[in-house]
């Protein structure tokens, strides 16, 4: 009975404060930067405990860290996985949360003498966070094989240096290669990251899918005039149409409903000062949606009420699509498992969608893949102040445990 | 018979195009910064103008400068006037279109061997722009007594120079007082630096007031969030209701209509990233009407709805004054003389109200006073591309010339 089997939760928690002490800032949280000699101490930690629980441990050519926890037949592996990379500002959950959460399924596993069926793996992928080499999820990227090793290991961080040396320069070139792998299922484990768990008092979010993720910039140019002297029918203001784009995004979002969010996040004016009126402005609205169908209505509504809105004042509009991404659906199967979890458990729980992205959605590539949330308070992240209580963090634990053991024990 | 005094255009040209070079710009226009060496070269050279038309000379203590052509009677003069500073990034035109049209009108008068029965005075006043020192129309303030003159000395520029050092650098810290200045009335003649008149075909804007301003700066502090991850009925987004702000600024001045004008110049977000729904922004409404109750009703209007809509959104708005000056109507005897002279003249006109500042506004608690408006091509002002047709100011200073008569030689 899966439903007995639990793990000890203050060991999990002891080891989230322990990794969580390396790279830990003077006024709280953590900075474990991507290939940093922070993130060498954290990686050097965590594979110390994947050696601890003999797990047969595999780096990979992008640094990509695998340990391996043996099943009763020589199959590819249900993994486990996440990061440990942060962010400059982070907090002790986000990523850390998963692997460390893997590591002791595994220990509840060994300590119970219990062998699946198949392999299960715990796996910390490189560079998730981007913050200092682009695009985050680099690692996940490179091992399903949706961007070449050597382009990632030629890309320059932010200081300059490239993965490739950062990954010598730490010792995580490892000789493990990127392109054969081979993954029954993923699963990963993460905090929210928002505040809807929080806010609806729920322990689990069964993430059915990740938004996909549309970015485009606006650049609106009209003609600067004084303020005073322009009467308003000779006005060609490119922040009234940047104010009308902002209120009809928001229109649109509650239109579409669902998952659709809509966000105008980045707006500068020029000149910006106040008895002229702007000639210039650029602005980006940000759209998701899990539906990759409705993510598309809403960029060409948006696309076309620019338009209109930007030809009603006489001014020009181009746009820029700074990203996009289309919406990744979790297979079904693990969806349900975590569904079940949670319900067996008596954890009150909802499915929802992941607004962030995740190296998930990237293994949902090359094998089933589902992610279990637990709550963030008041949604916190990226934040030195990211926030789970220790049971809603040990009750996610738990939900992961029971899950990959249905995996990896299924006929 | 007025309407067949006419003055030397081609002069009017020219002394424009000469005092234009003083300071003059290698990409075109003129820089002459209020009490700059090149302020001071401008005025030497209009002092010269002043003196070879035998006029007496006053420079008072914060370097105003009037000459006076005697009338038939000792009375207190007509006075023509405007400034001759320039923003960074001036024209030929604004300001010195006024004082050098005024001193035609005398040479005008002088070349006819006319005398009136009152004095005629030309007058510049320093520092009209306030672009090195605040506030702007100093020195005609300081003449009629609204500010006071040991504050105005001690005002330091953008530069960390007082006022009063500047003076004495330049030599214009003058000797006549500045507390008792006795004037019969007082005409500017300056280009529009709006497009109503270039818009309308017209010769003349007939200026009936100066609109009153009103500068509110908003602050809305609403919480940061991740885009992806806030659904939107938990968002307190500061840019949304920046947005509504935005858009009802408009809405309010078309639906007042009139004179009203309502612009939103300057806006700032916070912290300014694509996938971060903005927690502060601060933007700024530029209200004018030349009508004190609509401007006011105009002023509450906005404030209500500013705070509506904060408290729909869940977020808090303060505000703060940045500026506020009542509407100055012009007397309307003075408006009629200059609207009469226009007709007279066959020149089409209209009367408008004036968007932007002038020492004539400040003029008006002293003496009755008007002013004359000549188009701007395309609306420009305060750039090196301010342009105005020589017919168009030589008709305009035609009208000063006829309205200063009529005005001087009264019973």
């Amino acid at each position: 009975m899966t439903s007995e089997l639990r793990m000890n939760g203050e060991r999990l928690m002891a080891s989230l404060y322990e990794l969580g002490a390396i790279g830990a800032l003077p006024q709280g949280g953590v900075c474990r930067l991507a290939l940093s000699d922070e993130d060498r101490q954290g990686r050097d930690w965590a594979v110390a405990r994947m050696q601890a629980l003999g797990l047969s441990v595999t780096v990979d050519a992008i640094g990509n860290t695998v340990g391996v926890y043996p099943g009763l037949t020589d199959t590819p592996p249900v993994m486990m996985g996440s990061h440990i990379d942060t962010v400059a500002t982070g907090g002790l959950y986000d990523g850390n949360y998963g692997v460390l959460s893997g590591l002791e399924v595994i220990a509840t596993l060994k300590d119970a003498g219990m062998r699946l069926r198949r392999p299960v793996a715990v796996a910390f992928f490189t560079n998730e966070e981007g913050s200092r080499f682009q695009p985050d999820m680099m690692g996940s990227l490179v091992y399903q094989g949706g961007l070449a090793l050597e382009t990632a290991l030629a890309t320059r961080g932010i200081d300059g240096v490239t993965v490739g040396d950062a990954l010598r320069q730490i010792g995580y070139a490892g000789p493990a290669s990127v392109g054969d792998n081979r993954v029954d299922s993923y699963f990963e484990l993460h905090i929210e990251q928002g505040p809807v768990l929080d806010e609806e008092g729920l322990a689990i979010g069964v993430v059915d899918g990740v938004q996909g993720i549309s970015w485009t910039e606006f650049h609106l140019q009209g003609v600067s005039n004084h303020a005073g002297t322009t009467p308003m029918r000779l006005r060609h203001d490119a922040g009234y149409v940047a104010a009308r784009i902002g209120v009809f995004a928001r229109q649109l979002a509650q239109e579409l409903g669902g998952d659709q969010v809509a966000t105008v996040g980045h707006l500068v004016f020029t000149p910006n000062l106040v008895n002229v009126i702007p000639d210039t402005v650029t602005l980006t609205v940000d759209l998701r949606n899990t539906d990759a169908e409705a993510l598309r209505l809403a960029e060409q509504r948006l696309w076309a009420f620019a338009e209109q809105a930007a030809h009603e004042e006489g001014i020009s509009v181009s746009r820029n699509m700074l990203a996009r991404f289309e919406p990744t659906p979790f297979a079904p199967e693990m969806v349900e498992l975590v569904a079940a979890q949670a319900r067996l458990r008596g954890l009150p729980s909802r499915r929802m969608p992941s607004g962030a992205g995740h190296d998930a959605q990237i293994m949902a590539a090359m094998c089933p893949a589902g992610m279990i949330f637990v709550p963030s308070v008041a949604g916190l992240s990226h934040n030195i102040n990211e926030f789970t209580a220790p049971q809603d963090l040990i009750a996610g634990a738990n939900v992961l445990l029971g899950a990959v053991v249905q995996r990896a024990d299924r006929a």
